[in-house]
């Protein structure tokens, strides 16, 4: 792994001055190597030396200002005041207290518009929230009543851990509180000096269990989160940075470092993987129509990187074969034919696949021979797959590309020969969300196949989960703004009705996934419709493991929240559905091979999908010990293939709330056959 | 009351067929007297004789479609047909079975669709609703998932009565019921043929407590509410329409016209005031800018024609005047001389109402004589004061016009006279919402005045309650399609961040009124911002006697409605506040005199103000028993005056649903100083 690859991060200091001197406490603070330093916001016009002695671009990009703890009344006389010099010098965050305890409406309120005027100069505004059930649902109504500002964040504080009779529960709830915290928005995190242990030699450890939350925050949010050491050094190391201009607190910065190399945290922060990924985070994006429209060349390049899928396709084609082979009925005459026909071939990757399988089966070529056949429908791609077919060695003879929609295919395109198994990579991140079943079951029942075809994939299952995050939801509502038809924006019904694919980060599954639907090949099932319809009981604690829901389930978070009861895990507030899928691409009573990008099963190291995340149009507010009711609905007309999707929320059977039936007749979005 | 203005009552008959005939029903029916008649909808594609009978015009005017009520599964699966030939043949309203109990979720996604498709046609979809809890509330979870589709509504069926041990408690919770339906789109009214009770002549009638509900439903919507007679008759009436084409059905429409006849129906629905609102039930108005805008001569002639504002003012006018002079030390040597300015004169209504009270007091001139300085900013308005006082004998010599806004006046503009009295109207909907603070508190501080001038009015405080009707929440929404600045539409987060006036009518007020805030003259507080938190316990009860929010409370129905206990009512779903005002005009030891339009205190035959609806962004749902909190903020900065809102729904100190803060920083609507 070369450290070129390597996340930095990002981690700031904040120490008590007599008089703020921004600039002065950036100098040495920069010398102990913190990225960042926060000053007291002034209230006052009085003249401060460090306005001249910094330039712009530092107070734009390496100071942070604060709010200090005024009581209650005084602070939200005075919050504008602080916050308009902060916007004024252009600071990118601003820290302020957590909204006082009976006056979060009337914060709100005034934190609404300040947000308003914050965007102008990017500044985010890091709300002081502790990790207990309290202050997170404080702040939480707080982003409520300010309608999902963007920026509007969190910034934890870490506490001295209290004593208990079980560390271990107590870790465990702290954990799914950070989970929840995650889905809110939380952008920094702080650890006062005060937190801090002393080990043996004198030097900051921090404890287990500070240890683990902050282990987990930086494999889930690493990459975007700032840290922050604050208050006055209580740990004196002779020789430590203990220089003229030292702060004293590097040894609190080395301590963070030092559990930032863990392995865990560089599995999960610097590999090629992550590297590959890092601009996709939250990044919303609308599905492909690889049916309507033709993709490019270089999507097919990006796609066929996986170091999983294609594997995993050969595994499957190499089981086909295999059962295929044995299957056959020696026949001295002549060799045996078997026919592969790759419904959207694109460049050829499955083509290439399925014919090293056949290779690895080492066949005798006088009782067995392989013919591919490659559909293509995008001319473009056809210039390519008939390259290979004439230059590449493996493909002379074997392949012949056939230019056609897969679901034109005639027996006269194959000279006659029926196919024996059907490989396609048709699948969405939802699953039958690109119209792989609409694409393959018209080809599976043609006269180019016979009932004993096969499909790989041979069925695929989609899965649903409720997911928490603040930063997909104001996303989604900013794709009201993008330009759509005729001039006009897309608008927010079209914005909220929508389904993007999203690499999920900023965001916390909130349940196990359920199963939604399938689709088998060929098909048992009449019809392209489904309808299901899912209960959620209250259970915060295993999703907790799920993350962002992408990935794989962490089984050592797994291990911690089992700690705790299932459906102790309080209120949460829900922006969405995150969907995914498995496909089983070959079964048999010796064999089985799939793929997956559904947490409880992920294909570890696969990234050609993301999940899909159903918007909410409102935010859906689950109290404590409610459970939360989803149907969802294929629907198909007219030559369109659309979801619409709906949740409740209940408690003994007492409906709640429920979110309005979203993209009905798919009039805000579908997918085109 | 001439018989000119009476409302029709529009009624239909549903009666059953062997094989559908619209067109011979609808024959007999009218020959009877009904409107309109209910007629099967095919689901297959057999001929019907009726469609070749009857022109498009009688299809899209006088039958009403019936979808009838099969298996839940049947009935999911047929929808659609059945609709499709309502739509193609442009019938205006179709009956739909009440949601399946398990199924409406189910019910609901194909409902939108369809509901979505009948816009075109301007069809109706009624939803068969019993006046009971579950009934009720299992449409209002119907219409929240179908988003509130505008052409969605609710037909009431009546039932017979069960027996009961307090069959006051049994009217009063069906009252209540009857309530929350109004606000619910209640479009039609049914009553089976075997609701009818039998007097001792033969003929139909209906019990007590139905004549009890049907007499409200007429008070209430009686404009615009469907009544429909379904069944076969139960009541064989020889002479009574018994003629060869006749349906038998005539006794109930004569009983039902009977009921429609009796005082308090005629009272609510053919008064001149009934019809001369009759346009504007339901329809949102933006509020009048004064102080901005100039208001045009048509609507200072419409303001003039309220019986009872001007009035009340002269009341205000005497009161002032008369304990003015009881105060006056005699000075024999001149008359003294009591100057009223009256602050945005308009045409001059409030200066011939102080004329005449001045007069009404028929004071001795040789002891005091009246001033009066007519103030306009509207140079157009000042035309026509002008040729008043120059013309009408009583103005001749005691009105003076003064061009200018109000808040800049000077004592050169008087000729140095200290204004005794000022007079204006510059009261909103919401009492302060057409800025009169911002108006009068300059004037009244200004060299202009003394410290003893009084102001009519005195005071005015508002009031505020929160309000269920889906027909307001609709409309609000549909504003978004209204072109704004730049070719651009108002877009959604403007709509729905704006107050409207409004003669709110499909709508109930869920709870009763509350204070929200006061504003006095001269001004005791400092300041022209407010901010109030306002908690409305569970009471569904109390304020069914307030109707729609708009006029008196309806002392029968408190009368009612006392019966059940408070607290009783159930879940209920808000779409807004409606806000209202009480202006104390004048106030002494012993005098008083008041407008008002808050309906605990509502001055009766005064049509000046209609309410004010801030709307709610989506619908917030009140769970039984769940208290709703409002805060509400007045703000003022940058010659601009706006308001926020917002709700939460809580229980036992559980916050369960907030909305979010509506128009921060008024960046959707506010009002220029």
């Amino acid at each position: 792994m070369s450290t070129e690859k390597e996340t930095p991060l990002i981690a700031g200091l904040s120490m008590p001055q007599q008089k703020p001197d921004a600039a002065k406490l950036l100098q040495s603070a920069r010398e102990d190597g913190y990225d960042y330093v926060i000053t007291d916001l002034p209230l006052s016009q009085e003249a401060r030396s460090d306005v001249i002695a910094l330039t712009g671009r530092w107070w734009r990009t390496s100071i942070v200002g604060n709010v200090p703890e005024d009581p209650p009344e005084a602070l939200l006389k005075n919050l504008t005041k602080y916050l308009e010099w902060a916007i004024h010098m252009g600071i990118p965050a601003v820290i302020l207290p957590s909204p006082p305890k009976d006056m979060v409406f009337e914060y709100a309120q005034v934190l609404q518009s300040l947000a308003i005027d914050a965007q102008s100069s990017n500044t985010q505004l890091w709300i002081r929230t502790l990790l207990n059930e309290e202050s997170l649902q404080r702040y939480e109504l707080l982003t409520r009543l300010c309608d999902g500002q963007p920026n509007i964040a969190t910034m934890l504080i870490m506490e001295p851990l209290k004593p208990t009779s079980s560390p271990a529960a107590a870790t465990a709830s702290q954990i799914i509180m950070l989970h929840k915290a995650i889905g809110a928005q939380l952008k920094a995190v702080c650890f006062p000096t005060s937190v801090f242990l002393t080990n043996k030699r004198g030097y900051p450890t921090l404890s287990k269990s500070h240890q683990v939350l902050f282990t987990e925050v930086l494999k889930r949010i690493g990459r975007t989160v700032r840290i922050l050491i604050e208050g006055a050094p209580k740990h004196d190391i002779p020789g430590a940075g203990d220089g003229m201009g030292s702060t004293k607190c590097l040894p609190y910065l080395q301590y963070i470092r030092h559990i930032r190399q863990r392995p865990e945290c560089v599995a999960a922060l610097d590999t090629e993987e992550a590297s590959l990924e890092s601009g996709y985070l939250d990044s919303l994006q609308r599905p492909l129509q690889p049916l309507k429209d033709h993709l490019e060349f270089s999507m097919y390049e990006t796609f066929e990187k996986d170091p999983v899928k294609y594997a995993k396709y050969q595994e499957a084609c190499t089981m086909a074969l295999s059962d295929g082979m044995a299957s056959m009925k020696p026949d001295s005459a002549s060799p045996k034919m078997i026919t592969i026909a790759v419904a959207g071939a694109g460049r050829g990757p499955l083509v290439m696949r399925a014919i090293r399988a056949f290779k690895s089966l080492n066949a005798d070529p006088t009782a067995v021979v392989l013919r591919v056949f490659a559909l293509e429908k995008n001319p473009s791609a056809v210039v390519y797959l008939q390259s290979m077919a004439q230059n590449h060695a493996d493909w002379k003879g074997i392949v012949t590309i056939v230019h056609t929609d897969a679901r034109k295919l005639t027996l006269e395109h194959l000279g006659g020969r029926k196919i024996d198994i059907v490989v396609s990579e048709l699948l969405g991140s939802f699953g039958d969300n690109e119209l792989s079943p609409e694409c393959l079951d018209p080809l599976l029942a043609s006269e180019c196949c016979k009932p004993s075809t096969i499909s790989i994939p041979m069925q695929y299952t989609t899965f649903v989960a409720p997911v928490s995050s603040v930063r997909l939801h104001t996303d989604a509502r900013q794709q009201a703004q993008v330009p759509h038809e005729g001039g006009q924006t897309l608008g927010l019904q079209r914005a909220m009705e929508t389904s993007y694919v999203v690499r999920s980060h900023a965001a916390s599954q909130t349940h196990p996934e359920q199963t939604c639907w399938n689709f088998q090949h060929p098909a048992k099932e009449t019809g392209m419709e489904r309808a299901v319809s899912l209960d959620f009981a209250p259970d915060a604690t295993f999703a907790a493991a799920a993350g962002s829901g992408y990935g794989a389930l962490d089984p050592a978070i797994a291990g911690i929240v089992s700690q705790v009861l299932p459906g102790s895990g309080g209120a949460v507030t829900l922006h969405g559905l995150l969907g995914s899928f498995t496909a089983v691409l070959y079964a048999s009573k010796d064999h089985y091979s799939e793929l997956s990008i559904a947490p409880h099963r992920f294909s570890e190291k696969m990234f050609s999908w993301f999940p899909i995340y159903f918007p909410f149009r409102e935010p859906l507010h689950v109290p404590s010990g409610c459970s939360v009711g989803v149907k969802m609905w294929r629907k198909t007309a007219d030559g369109r293939v659309w979801y619409e999707w709906c949740a409740k929320v209940h408690k003994n059977g007492t409906t709640i709330a429920v979110t309005p039936i979203h993209n009905p007749k798919g009039r805000s979005s579908d997918v085109s056959l």
